[in-house]
């Protein structure tokens, strides 16, 4: 199964992140899911792209020359349609690498949002654009003078999970899910099949139908 | 008080953990409110009932042998009429014990609702079903080969509280408290009544009188 | 420009918090953005009013004598038009010294909210009252027999960040920015300007414009 | 069996926090036991003594009035033979509440020792006056303007433990026990006939024989 | 190289756990080393053996059955000679699996020494023993009404790392190196190798060579 | 006073961290002490010496071009005789950014000692140099693949405190402290003459004066 952009659309109605990762499990990828603290900014949307990897550092000094953003913006600028911006933080990070001017830029380029275990700012207007962008806090700290994009297009760790340049990433109001390139035309095969049986396990158990039998028959929970 | 199924539906419609908690440490427990990140999915729903448990372990293989998940289909088969699911989880646990076809499986058997200080899943088909969960967090991972319910209906520690089967479970958007079952019935009564006199403190309040002198009144903040 | 009821409002409707943080960052204060554990209780609200300190210990039992929150009330009742309860608690504390009957009482004078990184309770009233509370949590453990407010009106630290009574305070849904007294006045100015040529950037990037190239015009990410 | 001088030499000569925390768990209590990072400044050195209490609060400044040490000079200065000091202080404390010159102070009245869950500092000094103290880190920090103990002789908490005055702490390279002040004859009587026994098992073991079998036969592991 | 006895000796006369890092660094399994808090508590000793591993689960009451230790048991009495008993807890774990009573029942069979990122007590007579145990930390609580090993010989999490019965063991004062079965013997014949190499670069760094230099003709650091 | 080789020698021999502490706090400045956990592998060394500094980054994958260790050789190549490497590791890491080699390099170079809240590897190596070097912890990992350094001579966190090349830094078993280029000649001075009164408070309490009068006649504690 080729991602292509119908392919895209459909993932993007279809799946959530519980059953890819179930599938991926299968796989025998199982270190596939963001720490539970990246969240969406709003729970409605789901991000289904690409990734750009961006490297953060922290520092704690503007420095005279320049642009502190420097990497940050050619790394979005670069941005194409259905790609996601992944921003790899340091740990305990309290500065906001993402925010609104940024989402209004990617969007223009197609991207298809940003994931990042750093914090992230104006939610009221990325909300209001409906564009999915997934953060592990919320807080108003611009980066210049405390972190910088070091290194783009390079593995990082995002929320504990490997990233690399060309990876899926699937988000939705359970979290976020990557899919290595290598196993994302199987994965996404696999995973639209199995949400039709889900559907099936469903209407027994509402029934009333024991989870023990249930189980016995279809095989899934 | 007894609590039969007419008070069981007064205390959800009536009370709020805040006054429970109140209740309890005149009571002398001060160690019933579980720690503040177990939140819960639908913050206008209100949970009430008894505690069944279950004990999970982090497990690190799919074992051979048949059902992973065969303690925990145990446990929910058998939940009754207004009955608890409570599973205490290994701290830093990144599973979900905890989903959609649980919660459909779990209510078809009218139990009330599902505490976790794990990971819960499937949050939007959970919402929809008005299914009162309360988890420490949410994520997509299955515990398949990554724990697994050891004992069930032992004591358990879940949000840093212990809970044993048969102690009552109070969730609503303030948080979760655990009732014990010996001060069961004279909690809910102490706290129907409280609840009252708070409505007069909140007038007086509102009116502008001084704290100081409300508090002097009536005793209660 | 001077700090009148009438900027008050103008703070209100045209700020946010991520710009008074650049601004104080121009300014030289880089340490003035509470911890982003600190929320609101309600998204669409905005604070702005001066800090009321009070410093908050853990303690571990009742004491026999009179009244567990002298203190808290103390502050609360002496709150004046467009002040600020701001309550600085110990690390790891689980107790809400925030309520809705404070809110209640606070608001009866003309508070224009409250800031604490302990928890808070009764969310379900205070978002009713429209009443702007900011916490570092949720939950129902009232601070009888377990914290008190032992100082007021002293130098604390909330969030992670130092707070001097005179302080002003902003929060809205991208976090809470302390402002010093002594920069106030600079820094509402410099704000309101700010905001406007945000408005250019962001039609000029949403009309596809590179980052980099609004970034050279304007200076502003 | 009565606590006194001949006992506390006994005990310290002869027990060891392990077997005293076993006797503990037999007597149905089981949280006495100081969380491990509190550690002893000297693991050679034995601490039993009757704990006197101090509870600790951050503070941000430096009040302008006389002595910012006046409580905790106080709880020294009233130390008596054989007494512990047991500061506890608020989690995430940076601050060394004891240090050379408290040691000295106390050790002139006789007392056993110190614990705190805070830092300690001048360890060269305190441990060449091989006085036995229990700290939960090391750090150069006075705590003048940094913290202050605010209440002496109340329940406090220390390392995770409730501790009153008059409790019996015992502290070793193993860690910090506490003893209530109503099993305390009765926990060092137990403790001093359950480490006869496991001589002998320790002698069995070396022997060869299987753990299971030895087991079997004293049921002590 | 195969790994006989003989091997063994020289590995613990030879090798320290950075140089097996390394080599095991080149050989693509980067992650291999315990977390920094697992400690040995005799700096002096050297571990090198088979993993034998045990799972352990919190639990929260003394089962009314027999042998509360059954499978530790059972784990330790089939000890073979250098064979090294691998304990993995849960985080946050306050209790002590380990202790002297299975050390000299561990050493009575031949056993290398114990691994655990649980705490270890009885410290004293451990290090008299000179038996090589590494752990989380120390503390005097024992397993029974606490925790439990739940199953044995299956892969385990020890100090953040995967831990698969068979697995070879390193460990001394810089830390524990877990070398994969099918790694070891290409493991341990390329760090003797290493071992010497480095020999040559101290000499010339401390002869004064620039380290630029010396990395230039070695390319070792 | 100023800092001449004679001063520097005088200071290792006189001074310890905890009166410089109290010195910097007199003089204002109290943002100076490490976090605790940043430890003397040998706790008889002492280090006083000028701050060189470099910033560490995590990475996640080794770099096809030449030198991952380049920045950190040039520091250290270009250390000059009493400077100390301080190097400013990200939140959470493990890995060791510093060794006997580069301990030797440095040695040569006749650097003071290195500080760093990183891991530290070859402790019985550096050890038997006496070569003073602190840290946040032990570890064997490498840091190639996993971390590098990323600018060096600029200002720096390490261990929660900022650090500018040219500060001065005293380390003792009681921590780390850094005194501010602009403060250090003041401050060697006061705590030089602190020393001594320090030494008259000590005899007094020794003599079981109490500490209340002590404090009221030299204000010292």
């Amino acid at each position: 199964m080729k991602i292509d952009a119908a392919t895209i659309k459909l993932v993007r109605r279809r799946l959530y992140s519980g059953v890819i990762s179930d599938v991926l499990d299968t796989l025998g990828d199982w270190d596939h899911a963001l720490a539970p603290h990246v969240r969406p900014l709003d729970e409605e949307l789901v991000l289904f792209g690409r990734a750009r990897t961006g490297l953060y550092m922290s520092v704690y000094h503007v420095e005279g020359r320049a642009n502190p953003y420097e990497l940050e913006i050619a790394l979005v600028d670069d941005l194409k349609k259905d790609e996601v911006a992944v921003l790899g933080c340091p740990k305990g990070n309290r500065v906001a690498p993402w925010g609104e001017l940024l989402s209004t830029a990617a969007r223009a380029r197609g991207a298809a949002g940003c994931v990042t275990d750093g914090l992230v700012r104006d939610l009221r207007l990325i909300r209001k654009m409906k564009f999915p962008v997934f953060a592990g806090g919320i807080g108003p700290l611009d980066s210049k003078g405390r972190g910088a994009v070091m290194k783009i297009d390079v593995p990082i760790e995002c929320g504990g999970v490997r990233v690399t340049a060309g990876d899926w990433i699937f988000g939705d109001v359970d979290g976020v899910v990557v899919i290595r390139a290598a196993l994302a035309e199987k994965a996404v095969a696999l995973a639209l099949e199995k949400v039709k049986s889900e559907t099936t396990v469903r209407e027994e158990l509402s029934k009333g139908y024991r989870l023990k039998d249930v189980f016995a028959r279809h095989g899934i929970l």
